[in-house]
């Protein structure tokens, strides 16, 4: 008889939510780099935990101020656990991860999580023209249910996930990547923000690699803020549980890595520490597809979706084109189209009784959808921001009942 | 007692197939001006139809050639039907749309539709450095079924729309909207294709202006092809039957005009030509919000999801970042992750029998997600694209059962 | 290269709104007999359209009275359009038939249908002992969406399907049918209402059959109103376009036959005529799995639900156990507790301010869903009834707001 | 400022895994008695966490002989964790329930959870006439993915929550279960399987009742099978993390109780033992609505669905009508309906390889959907059974591809 002992989560890294990544008993990392040693190996179908802390190592306290928020260093994030190693995985392998659960540690001093808005001189979020100064919300997570003493009125199931997953880049790949990068930062190397950050060796965490392995590989490992091919830090909130992830493999081991914990997010986490962040657990069961990268051309993972979201079917939606809030026109620019449809929806939100700082948050943390709705069409990229008003216990669709009954008693000429 | 016969929908517009929009009895508009008069006037509450030729009047056929779309001429699109003036209406206001019914004519000759994909030297579709050459594919429409002899082995659930819809602009905004796209015309006048598209005279239709009035107000018009802040051609698939637009209004009477029908769109219409596009009618009630704008902060259009959207549940999901196809990294720059995220697909749709062209046609016309999933995450923005799989009669998921059966004998260590 | 002009839906059965079924160009039939000879021979593969009147052969009107549906002759229901003939069905195949659309007939005069309470003495519906008087609503049908002057904001999208559709019996299965009909019959045949309706010869309409043939087939053929293995009067709402059903095959040909098209439909039509009742057309189109019927045990149709239903997501759930209206327990009796679900959710409704009347017609007509929930638990089986709160436009939960605000001062002592 | 601390789950009611109910340390009960004393009392407001046993007390173990199932003492279940009061509520309030999570015990030995199929000697399940024999089926409970060694190729998502739930009836209420179900007992009373369960002194658990007092309420208190009108038993599986749930209220304090927690379960629960029965924990927020009972006509509970529900979109649905397997006509029989449409479920899955025991207990188990189809067209019931196909890893469509290509090359005549 088979025993279905084999087939429990077994906790493979661990965390000390009291101690910062770099003194925990096993070390994780919050950089790539393909020497980072493995910090277990498991065969193709196991089922195993990873502990994670939130992505700022413990940076951001449930209180109500935003002090934490502004003073952010951020040479520390994101602190990952792993890397795992899979046997019998090489290059041009794909790694089959079903995610089998995101949560938050049980307990009265860990059910919580954050949400923040990034003070411009610490980078900003997507709207930090607009929102310059720092600002924080602390949620309550009970169960699937998220809500804030920061954001009224306001209630939601989460769509929990981790912001950043993927595997150890080869030393190829990781040179492509730094290439590249110092290109873009080379165009204008004293931009605040920066438009990349290059590797920083200053807080690296290298899990268990030391001396001059530790001091090389830090000088030239990735920074994790970006999402790159191998996926990384896709902030992609319907990798949730249920879903089933295929990722390409580019060193023997595959060393898959994984952190940044949220709880909800969403599309853009723009407040840019926009999901509701927390320190957590992921159950996951792996397996490999042999020479999947050829055989099915995946350039970058791809995933199956979950049956299991949150499904708000109510949605009101916001447009936005690329002019600038100066009147300028673009050309063909999404970011500008997106940012338009969020200000929109901020505006919206607005005339419902919420500061912006408020709505911006619940955009960043609250399951919304965005979307690419026109790209073709010069010289205006469409974008649209789907908001569920089902999250809403206060009324906020527009004149719902006074204009039906408007309606009801006007005839036609 | 209250009789029903004022709530059927009455043809305010019909058109003639086999007729240009410029000979119809009644004739419609290509360019978008607040002087071209309103061709009926409703009460608030009213239903009514309007027909619509496709988007552009009718030069592309049903056969198996796609020189049509090569040679198409750009300076007919779109025809549009209306402006249909709302009594009541004044700058300020919101005017609510309820769409209720979008179809193909019924019969033989009238219920098929096309995708095509737009040759490079008439603007190309978001792909045409990789597609240059005009291709097409006839779509068979049956009932809410669409399938195509030119795309083996798909068939789906459409999602029909209007692609364009909005209130005819106020003299200031038509001002605005050609002085900034002229200033970025002149940032490179001569480039091909054009940024941008300006007033053309040849070949304007304006509804019944005449003479002079005609001939300056076409010299001013504003073209038809990009979303504005009035709505306009936002090629939005989810402004489906059953949703419900509030439009901000511009000038008395509101003036809406609507047309380029699409029984189904992938989000982003990645080909140009990339709905199912067609001719066809719509069903509409209209209802005003006085001093709506104002009230809920309405800058752009707002639109209330509906209940009756195709709902497939099992999606293959792609990621795209920002770095182009030669390895240049670009700074947050959705546009190109979400080009990625679109050849990730094709390059995978190909792996399963497809070419390059059909799966380009496929991401166009299916109900097709395209999500701005990360976008602070610097320097590289993170777009994906969900293609459900319910719509394909062969297997296209990765080793669905194989890799299952290695996981279930895998055990731990 | 293949045309497209063979898969565009031909007219196979036409009908005038104006004359009764009898009188039709191609006259239908509203029995089951296997001798009704095919109208029209079609090849696998092929769409066709067929119109249909609605159930009662038109004996409603729009109106607001409801003496109509009280004096209702019940020999007469339901006509049915067809039979249709699929070349080379034989016994032991399956019919394939993709819905591919269901709607009213276009045009002021048509598009609306009809909500009936039958009255106790000519059968009442589910609830005839609580509501015993004939009531009757008319809904408006604009595009895809239902209001009614007889039932104060109420607006919902419908889910139109035929509510009877099925292969012709064979003989013996004919036989069968009239045999345990009679069977039942004979255990009270006095009962007011009857427990089962016998063949009748008076109003039968039988196609093309003439005379003796028709005379003989008549006194044998099996009345409409129940569901039976054929399929038949299933009355299931999800039956809609996009669905594909497998019929079992009885004999040479199939025959399809179908009518009682509905507009929408709460389960169990619980008010008798209880959907949205209209006369419309239905396009289908037909396959064959030859020896289907064993390949997968068929013993009754299957089908493939459709990606196009209206997708309510908030739904207000009430309970009914059997345990019947005077306090008598019954055992496991999933009729009586769907009976008192449906009981809740009307003096539920009574609350909001519907009269009884309504509330029922809207449980008949609005796109509810009737569960079996526990039906094992002795001796209570337990149903449930779930009523979508969007198609309300007044606020129809339990102090949502109120309650909330109250949870969020509360502490734990 | 407020603290958070105070929203925290307390664990209200604890057990140990190892002990039966009567031996815990704090005691729950097995039957229904108003008299039964609270275990804890918390303000309106409160979140806390409720443990709670599998229903039969651990009398079914992780292994792979049905012997258990067999052997099962039903005087034992259901055990239930509570009664919890909450304060200020009284006879004709209703208590607001907020679910905010359910889920088994983590860890290797607690993860897992069972269906049983009950023999005909102890009541058996829905279909115990076809399936007379115990048999039992584990499975492994792994983040929100439930699959089982002894149901090769089914994988699904599952929609956990409490089979049984209610607030403590008043003596007045109690004595009406016993009496009516008494009166049904006495029409047949030595059947086998009862009719109904009387109440049985034998190893009732009354919580903290003593001596006399227990003895007395153990005699006349209800058995905790049947759901009834404050809820109890119901076995919807909707009742899942994310729903609210309207309670009336019976007794000073309201004294909710539950258990019977279901990892996830089919609409019915079949094999009586049906879902994936569990042990584990729910996390509850309460609430108050005075006198909500008559604001809301709320004769028994009602809740608002969670929009966290498995949303699997591609059914397979199978009809059943009340005829018996004899071919014996019924009346309206939706019982007999239901148990049709499990039956050709089965037969159809047996085609696709599963035993008829498999089978039975996919349908049991998984998330399927029972409805009430057709309740009005005598003689026949008409029900139908929706089978999501997505849980499936083995293709379990009728001919999905070579029906579709022979469809392709039809043609019309």
């Amino acid at each position: 008889m088979m025993t279905t002992t084999t087939m429990r989560p077994e906790v493979l890294f661990g965390v000390d939510l009291d101690k910062p990544m770099s003194q925990q008993q096993i070390v994780g990392h919050n950089r790539w780099h393909p020497d980072i040693p493995a910090i277990a190996s498991v065969k193709p179908g196991t089922i195993f935990r990873m502990e994670c802390k939130d992505w700022t190592d413990g940076q951001i306290k449930n209180n109500d101020s935003a002090n934490d928020v502004r003073d952010i260093d951020l040479s520390i994030p994101h602190v990952l656990s792993g890397p795992v190693a899979v046997e019998g995985a090489e290059p041009g392998d794909v790694l089959v991860v079903d995610i089998l659960d995101v949560a938050p540690f049980p307990g009265k001093a860990t059910s919580w999580g954050f949400t923040g808005i990034f003070s411009h001189e610490n980078g900003g979020g997507f709207l930090t023209d607009h929102f310059p100064d720092a600002h924080k919300a602390i949620w309550d997570l009970n169960g699937v249910v998220a809500t804030s003493r920061h954001v009224p009125d306001v209630r939601f199931v989460g769509i929990p996930h981790p912001g950043l997953i993927g595997c150890a880049p080869s030393h190829d790949l990781l040179n492509a990547w730094n290439r590249r990068e110092a290109d873009l930062i080379a165009t204008d190397p004293n931009r605040v923000p920066p438009l990349a950050l290059p590797p920083e060796e200053k807080n690296a965490v290298m899990g268990s690699l030391k001396g001059s392995d530790m001091q090389n590989a830090a000088r030239e490992a990735a920074r994790t803020v970006p999402p790159r091919e191998h996926g990384g830090n896709c902030d992609i909130k319907n990798l949730t549980r249920g879903s089933r992830v295929y990722f390409p493999v580019y060193i023997k081991g595959a060393n898959l890595s994984l952190g940044d914990l949220h709880f909800s997010q969403g599309d853009g986490e723009i407040t840019f520490c926009g999901a509701i962040e927390m320190a957590g657990y992921i159950d996951l069961q792996v397996g490999l597809i042999k020479n999947g990268v050829n055989t099915y051309n995946m350039l970058s993972p791809i995933f199956r979706s979950s049956p299991l979201e949150p499904r708000y079917s109510n949605f009101l939606v916001f447009e936005g084109i690329s002019v600038d809030e100066a009147g300028k026109q673009h050309y063909m620019d999404a970011h500008i189209a997106y940012r338009n449809a969020c200000l929109n929806a901020i505006g919206y939100l607005e005339k419902c009784g919420y500061t912006g700082e408020q709505a911006y948050i619940i955009l960043g943390a609250a399951p919304i959808e965005g979307r690419i709705s026109g790209i073709v069409d010069i010289p205006n990229a469409c974008c649209s921001l789907y908001l569920p008003t089902e999250i809403f216990e206060r009324d906020v669709e527009p004149m719902k009942h006074s204009v039906s009954q408007k309606r009801q008693v006007a005839v036609t000429s």
